[in-house]
């Protein structure tokens, strides 16, 4: 049996997909830019998408703009916004359980003077709004805050957060990476107040290299590269037609059927959690204060530690069963490095030593989760005794 | 019948490369970052990518950086370079006759205080090697010349350009936007003193979306973007393993028979000059000093200019026919502006109001050449007709 637990690293692409891109690469493969029809109907590709995307969060076609990826996206909000911005301000509030595409743009960030602030969290993952509101100043001109957490994935309070930045100053930019979050809960950034929203193609069943940064009509940003003045010359580059409507095909696929594959993940979810407290010595991490795992934590994420386990034995113990899982985040290039999520959460060297993600898609079955429990059941007790005698 | 000759503005993707990506998306679909058996498979991919494209180039697959495309690759150099180079000195150098990858990205360059000289280049869009020498000064860091120009084929003395720059001082880089021409000629860096070289997919029958930068070793470069560390840093975001496997694949294609193809280009290309200059007042743009279009002009591309005809008006009625080309570069986004290499070359308003770019691939055929020629020979006296009435 092969069970493909890591959806958060990466998804495969939805055979529908792929399909079409097949065609917009070997037949409909013109360049939107040129003037003749084959470039037509591959701009026609684009808008299409745009049309889709910018309908599931209900903005306008003309705010959505595409990237090669989630990266590109913060990278692009972020420097972006701030040096568009900064003469009314050069303070920035973010959180320190974001993902390495935002806290490393935000050290550089901080290498040309701006003044960053990093809210902690609770024990749950979450960033308590209090702190959010005592940590804005005058001088704060972005707010940058992830939907949901890669590696433990805890959901933030995104709406109550707009609203009390807007609330404070409607001149702050709120800036959201949904890159775990889109497609797996409704996000509507004109009721959110949410400024810019960042999303990744292959978290969702789409294409890898592609992605899209949602800006709000009125946000002053400034390009990040130079070029052809593509994209109204905020994103220069040859658009990534058959990618672009990829991704816009998978997103218009899993929004189809939105509720009901959540309530499945759901399931899955409290299943396998349930299933994992009856092993001894595991802590399920991102859960809520009280002890359970619906709305607030993601459906598709479980961050679970196995005391007296490393994450990485363990990895590779599940792999020669055939379950893939990740050990940590997996989205920073081969480096297990300790959690900072799990350390923001105050969690000790033995928890962030032992720490597995299983991470789940649509396709994820409750027997795959059956069959990973019970090679969970049948290893654990195995590895400690060894762990114990090492 | 349907002649598609827009293959500078992008080419169709090989059915092989297609159905590479196929089983990458849909099956081989891990993260490079993972640490389990599908992580490792995905990376396989994304370092024997690195084997052929390092091969071809006859470079260390360390030195191959994937990125989004042609305009990365080019921001990438030469913002990378020069913020990290600085200290050295402020001076840049490149051509009039760039693409907007190249020339927008140096504008940004000057508003940071970067003195940029732009070599000026003579009537068959050719750089002068005694400007490039008189131009470079003590405070030179970096010199970037393009391999083929997209707009009229004309290829730059690269070899001879790399080996002035570095007698005059080994220390300035020399970056090489190859987008047009990498696929078409043989480019060897070490050979010919390139240290830095930029190069699309989506040019060369791969996908949209992905290209790469060649980085000598010993090049001091900064990355332009923040993240997850992939690529050692420089470049962060997981990387598009189906995009890289199948630019490649597709590279590899081509390099297989280059000999081959590049000799039936030059064919079709001296066939439809030829047939050109059949018909009264055609320029053809972009031709060697003696008249002719061997080595010195890009084998694929045919710029020629219909006195009397505006290119727009001769466009819409090559589509009718079903023949597609591009008036000016079709590189930038629907903006049929006079094309800047022409205006350097000396070109008069009448040239640059009624130029058509021909752009042959690899599946190009003499008998679409006769077929486009004979439409021409049908189509340009009516239109001129129109025009001297209107």
């Amino acid at each position: 049996m092969e069970v493909y637990l890591d959806n958060s690293a990466t998804t495969c692409v939805f055979d529908e997909v792929a399909e079409l891109m097949k065609v917009l690469m070997c037949e409909d493969y013109g360049n939107p830019s040129s003037l003749h029809r084959k470039g037509m109907k591959a701009e026609t590709h684009v808008r299409y998408a745009k049309e889709v995307l910018a309908g599931i969060l209900k903005v306008n076609e003309k705010e959505i703009f595409f990237t090669s990826g989630g990266t590109e996206s913060d990278n692009l909000a972020l420097i972006g916004c701030a040096l568009a911005n900064q003469r009314r301000g050069k303070h920035l509030i973010t959180t320190q359980v974001e993902h390495p595409a935002i806290l490393q743009t935000m050290k550089y960030l901080e290498s040309l003077g701006f003044i960053v602030s990093y809210l902690p969290v609770d024990k749950s993952g979450r960033i308590r709004l209090e702190d959010l509101e005592s940590t804005i100043t005058p001088e704060t001109i972005l707010v940058s805050i992830m939907h949901t957490n890669n590696e433990v994935g805890s959901q933030q309070p995104i709406a109550e957060a707009g609203a009390l930045i807007k609330r404070k100053n409607p001149n702050i930019l709120f800036h959201v990476d949904a890159v775990q979050g889109f497609g797996k809960a409704k996000i509507l950034p004109k009721k959110m107040n949410i400024d810019l929203l960042s999303v990744s193609g292959h978290k969702i069943h789409g294409p890898k290299g592609i992605g899209f940064l949602y800006v709000g009509e009125k946000v002053k940003i400034n390009p990040i590269n130079y070029g052809g003045g593509q994209q109204t010359g905020l994103r220069s580059g040859t658009e990534n037609v058959p990618g672009i409507a990829g991704m816009a095909k998978a997103a218009q696929m899993l929004y189809g059927k939105l509720d009901e594959d959540v309530a499945h993940l759901y399931k899955c979810k409290e299943h396998f959690v349930e299933g994992l407290k009856k092993l001894e010595g595991v802590t399920v991490n991102g859960l809520l204060p009280d002890g359970s795992c619906t709305e607030g934590t993601a459906p598709h994420v479980v961050s679970a530690s196995f005391a007296g386990v490393r994450s990485e034995v363990l990895l590779h113990t599940l792999e020669d069963a055939g379950i893939y899982v990740s050990a940590g985040s997996a989205c920073s290039a081969h480096k297990p490095q300790p959690s900072a999520t799990l350390k923001a959460m105050g969690a000790d060297k033995a928890i962030l030593e032992s720490t597995i993600r299983f991470s789940f898609s649509v396709f994820t079955t409750m027997e795959e989760l059956d069959y990973t429990l019970k090679i969970l059941y049948d290893k654990i007790p195995m590895l400690r005794k060894y762990t114990r005698k090492a």
